[in-house]
């Protein structure tokens, strides 16, 4: 039977930004427990040249919705990055789900040889469906929700692997 | 064409651990530009309560040729955790790279509905191919892969994204 385009993204996506929606509410709530200001976890970061925790959660979003589109052949939605709390971050999530939610499965089932062009660092760059997908997108989106997650561990917010897994 | 489960499997394990050793290699060059004891590095981590890099490197490791080989109907060999240094890292991973190409795509496609009983914190929990790899080993593998980068990001080492991704 094989693993389809759409069964590789838009699920897994949704999945992995709905953990993230409910590691930020864990934040939330150790923020409060902790009378700690919750713009202190938002822009807290890993190093000073790294991404702050809602620059993460909005990378991770905008990455799900552009590989979605790109795969269906749609222009990605484009959201601004205005969000400076965690209910503004979940409602952002809710938001990419949302229309990750519009895309059936046969839009994006036989993308695998579609190719197009983005620009990374001002240049363009071919990719086709299937190793764009492998290679570039679903790892690329891992590292933003993890480092999302790792940032809330290190800044003392109480959360297991199950968090991260989720478990629907 | 559809992705079959090799594909979205073992080249991805071997793809991102190279990527990994080259991570570890820029965090090793790192602790002799900078006349840091490597082990400080190999030990650090995230928070107290989580694991330091060198289990977060073995983790991942066994993550792969686990999943690899439970969707081969194969039992993963067991190596033993004795890392303390770099070039150990590297070789684990080194080592589990080679079980890895023994692996044919024959032996992992059609796993798809291959079901296996693992034990989860001590509870026996079925899975079936295809939602253990999406939903629980590849999610599972990024996180080990992208928090070892974070810890050496974490500790000065000067990584890009790039790293993380590799150029192959």
């Amino acid at each position: 039977m094989k693993i389809s385009m759409y069964q590789a993204s838009v699920p897994m996506f949704i999945r992995m930004l709905n953990n993230l929606a409910a590691v930020l509410d864990k934040g939330a709530a150790h923020a409060e427990a902790k009378k700690i200001d919750p713009s202190v976890l938002v822009n807290a970061r890993l190093y000073p040249d790294m991404l702050p925790l809602a620059r993460q959660v909005q990378i991770a979003g905008d990455n799900a919705k552009g590989v979605a589109a790109r795969l269906a052949g749609l222009e990605p939605p484009k959201y601004e990055d205005t969000e400076t709390s965690f209910p503004d971050l979940k409602g952002r999530i809710q938001k990419t789900i949302s229309y990750l939610n519009t895309l059936r499965p046969e839009q994006i089932d036989g993308s695998e040889e579609r190719s197009f062009t983005l620009q990374i660092r001002g240049q363009p760059v071919t990719f086709q469906g299937m190793p764009y997908l492998l290679n570039h997108a679903v790892p690329n989106f891992y590292f933003h929700v993890t480092t999302a997650y790792d940032i809330l561990r290190h800044s003392g917010v109480e959360l297991g692997k199950a968090d991260f897994l989720g478990t629907r």
